[in-house]
């Protein structure tokens, strides 16, 4: 007595593997797909094609962007000698919504997590370090999550900071301890960066 | 300062279209996609597609299927004396989850519903009466949700069949199985009340 449509089914296993997507979202996801007219998702399909295929890291601070180097690397008008330092993408974002913070960034692209097998060489932190080589950077903020990882993350980079003699600091704790940048509201984000202290 | 990747704008855009899906989730969820590899976002996308593509309406009961006559309605160990009329095909879907029901359904693809401009002729209800003036069915059971739209569709549809001699039946309204009595509302308990039957 079974039923299924094979097509149907493919499309809300796909729904399915997006974080934080159950089965039955999935399902009404899906349906809701098939009752719209066909350019939706053709649209979306698409969307979804040109984002990955355009998308990539910026050469500079590896943010995601559609150009060699990100709008932000090459604003004349931000602040050289400040680099943010984050975990991801979606954290670039989240400051980018406070318009308080006027510096550059640095996308580590993950955080330092031996239980999940990723190393520091893994992340992009080599390539943080080539960047404080060359030009005038004064100021490095550690604004990795306030969590296990991102506090081993802000700390290990730290300490390979100390010796070139740029000074770094780290997000206050306006931030609930535990919690995650992508959720902070922007008052709370930019109290975090006023209160920066020295690592 | 604003900072925005386009092809990335769109993805969330199309995210957000989504039933249940803010803005914020609508980013996390495109987020989640760039991160992945890309066959992730291609096969999305093809599934994205091809559902909508090879996807339509079964041409008896106009369920979603992929073939020219679904599969239940094509499957010749099925009950074709009873007909449950639904409004859509996730509602087959439910009730083909029970494994209890053996008959087929009709799909109208809607309800009827002043408020929102749809009439019974946006339904498919010449379809449903098309199919009782060929094949011997002997009863039509009105599956459509117990709300406003639902009863009035399955009053309109009850008064079209009485003349046609067919048996039209209701779904029975309860208490919820694994529910409590306490959070049941009155109109639910008398309804329930009404419809006791013998242990």
């Amino acid at each position: 007595m079974g039923y299924s449509v094979a097509p149907l089914e493919r499309l809300v296993d796909q729904f399915e593997r997006l974080p934080g997507i159950g089965r039955k979202t999935a399902q009404r996801l899906a349906y809701y797909v098939l009752s719209q007219p066909a350019d939706y998702a053709a649209g979306f399909a698409n969307a979804l094609k040109e984002a990955k295929e355009k998308v990539h890291n910026c050469s500079v601070c590896y943010n995601f962007t559609d150009s060699d180097v990100c709008p932000i690397c090459s604003d004349v008008k931000r602040d050289r000698s400040t680099i943010c330092v984050v975990e991801s993408p979606k954290d670039v974002a989240a400051f980018e919504r406070t318009r308080e913070y006027n510096g550059l960034y640095h996308v580590l692209h993950g955080l330092i997590s031996p239980i999940d097998g990723v190393g520091p060489d893994q992340l992009y932190i080599k390539e943080l370090l080539h960047r404080l080589s060359g030009d005038g950077v004064k100021e490095v903020i550690m604004a990795t999550n306030p969590t296990t990882e991102g506090e081993a993350t802000a700390m290990y980079i730290g300490r390979l900071l100390k010796p070139l003699g740029v000074k770094v600091t780290r997000l206050a704790y306006g931030i609930p301890v535990g919690g995650n940048l992508e959720f902070a509201d922007e008052v709370t984000l930019y109290r975090a960066l006023q209160g920066r202290s020295e690592l």
